[in-house]
């Protein structure tokens, strides 16, 4: 190609830029999906993953889609007509999970919250008497809220927790066994730091035999995916489609690195990148959206001040500094600003990048 | 990783080895999913596409999942309860669509033929006198053989004709518009010389028109896919999911690279490895499994000789040349070798490759 590359600086809700480790592996050379050497690199991705769920569950695997397709496999495997979903909503995830749940079949329980404010969960526990499935947003990309889920976990009694991770998983604490999680589904593109296309999915053997057996959904069947990553135990895999072998192969090498660098590490760095952006945004001057005391350090959600053309600025960051920053999803796509720190991102060098970037775009934009 | 990295030969039924530009894409800067770049590239990989399917189709894309992904959106987007889906079976993909088929709620009539043989499309078109869709493999993984598209498009009627063309893009004549396919799916990972992990789609405003308004799938739905590609028309993009940047960047880049060739020069090359290995077994003393004059180019079946132990030749292989094949498909599976030349092994120097390490390991295996 003779058109030259660019390189961006990925601040937007995802995808961050990858760990170099990750992008490296994507130019190794390619394994059939049934080779032993990829067999090998698929079972050192799904104990990875382990890893960061905080799961024993055997069934703890990669889908081939990107976090969206998680969430359908979630919902496609867990209920049907005739069962229960209660679903709490604080963003935009909240209501593409009741959507999702209602072309599955299921009665759709919807229990709203104010964007910008954590769930509430002995609201969302009691919303019904006998639910299949409980739903959460752990840490809402729309509004860079994090939730309780330890909490609501307490409270599920019968109902299976189904857990969407996606902006939290290899960035904060995620104790899926600790926190009584059945069913969750998360992203690499976030603070795992590796590219879209994979849904790091995990299901306790407890949720695998009350699921729905014939699901409509082939391709998302978790009951023939098991036998694909040999969850049912030994070397023998069962052939159900083509494994993404180049995206697993830079999934498993961003695993390497991140639990190399050790999940406690891992996490204090994005903790304190967050803290670091969200001090210096209000120094700025300017208002957080997410209330105080649930906000994400991985994406931080801020509030275009008065007279601010909230598209001039994202223009004006791409352009001069070749640097992303996402709009507010839904209602507040042009007053608010969502900044995310993720993976390889989550530094002190990001946070002065960025700080002194936007600060010079609100002047001039 | 201070693991050593290993090439792999990829003469299976996919993946093949990736073309070097394609791999050379997947080490790219990464782009946002709403980054004007990655729109341009995103638009630059729907056209390639198009010429491709040989299709003037607005709604071409790549979907964010492998192949199996795209039959299931073929079928949820097209069959519900009440609508009858004749299929065409001559393999073990057939014999999948039937079942994605009964899953989206569809009546099926299964057509079934020899494995080996190709359909035959009277018999496939009277099958029912009022289908909604008929589905075919174009160029069947399982078995190696090809079938007349177009002589199913021109008895067709008024259903709408939806094609399996995972093992034929990018390496056969492939003619949607002419031969009157309505909606197609295929894959990257064979003759288009890309990892797996997208899935080539394309359907006709007409069947577009007559589609599943509120299909069971949300990750698939074509109504809302539309705008995440433009396929409505303009630069505006509605966010649907976030698309696998790195892979859509590849397929760009195989793209580029295929239709720089020529699309008549890479058929061409196909066609002449397809001959050369398919003489040179025959030569060796070994019978085809496909029948004569429906065998693929890009994709040769063989019989296994008798007192010969398949998967002892294929470990050799695998062992002493780094060198892949594929097993046979259901019955045949350790009766049968299925040898692929595709994308870039598709060549000369492939042909006396695998002539000449197959003839080691058949007689020291």
């Amino acid at each position: 190609m003779s058109t030259p590359l660019t390189f961006r600086h990925l601040f937007g809700p995802g995808p961050s830029n990858c760990y170099p480790e990750a992008v490296a592996a994507l130019g190794h050379p390619i394994l059939g999906h049934l080779d032993p050497l990829f067999i090998e690199m698929m079972d050192s991705a799904c104990e990875g993953l382990r890893q960061l769920w905080g799961t024993a569950n055997a069934r703890t695997l990669p889908l081939s889609g990107t976090g969206s397709a998680g969430m359908e496999a979630a919902f496609v495997n867990s209920v049907g007509p005739g069962d229960v979903a209660v679903v709490a909503v604080n963003g935009l995830f909240g209501v593409r999970m009741c959507e999702v749940a209602r072309r599955a079949g299921a009665e759709v329980v919807r229990v709203d919250h104010e964007w910008g404010r954590p769930i509430d969960p002995e609201r969302v526990a009691s919303a019904h008497p006998n639910p299949k499935v409980i739903a959460a947003v752990h840490a809402e990309t729309s509004t860079g809220v994090l939730s309780d889920i330890a909490a609501l976990g307490r409270l599920k009694g019968d109902a299976l927790l189904l857990v969407d991770a996606v902006t939290s998983i290899g960035g904060l604490e995620l104790l899926a066994d600790d926190w009584g999680i059945d069913i969750g589904y998360a992203g690499t593109q976030k603070c795992l730091g590796v590219a879209p296309g994979l849904a790091p999915f995990t299901i306790s053997d407890a949720a695998f035999e009350r699921r729905i057996q014939d699901p409509q959904s082939w391709y998302l069947d978790l009951g023939l995916l098991g036998g694909y990553v040999g969850a049912a135990g030994g070397s023998k895999r069962t052939y159900h489609h083509t494994a993404p072998v180049a995206m697993v192969a830079s999934l498993a090498a961003g695993l390497d690195r991140v639990l190399g660098e050790g999940l406690d590490a891992v996490q204090a760095r994005h903790a304190a990148a967050g803290l670091a952006l969200q001090e210096g945004l209000q120094d700025m001057g300017l208002e957080l959206f997410a209330e105080e005391g649930s906000r994400l350090p991985s994406l931080t959600t801020v509030k275009v001040p008065d007279g601010v053309d909230s598209a001039a600025v994202r223009a004006y960051l791409l352009e001069r500094f070749s640097l992303e920053i996402g709009s507010g999803a839904g209602e507040f796509a042009s007053t608010v600003w969502r900044i995310g720190m993720m993976g390889p991102n989550a530094n002190p060098a990001s946070v002065v990048l960025v700080l002194g970037a936007l600060k010079e775009a609100i002047a001039k934009a």
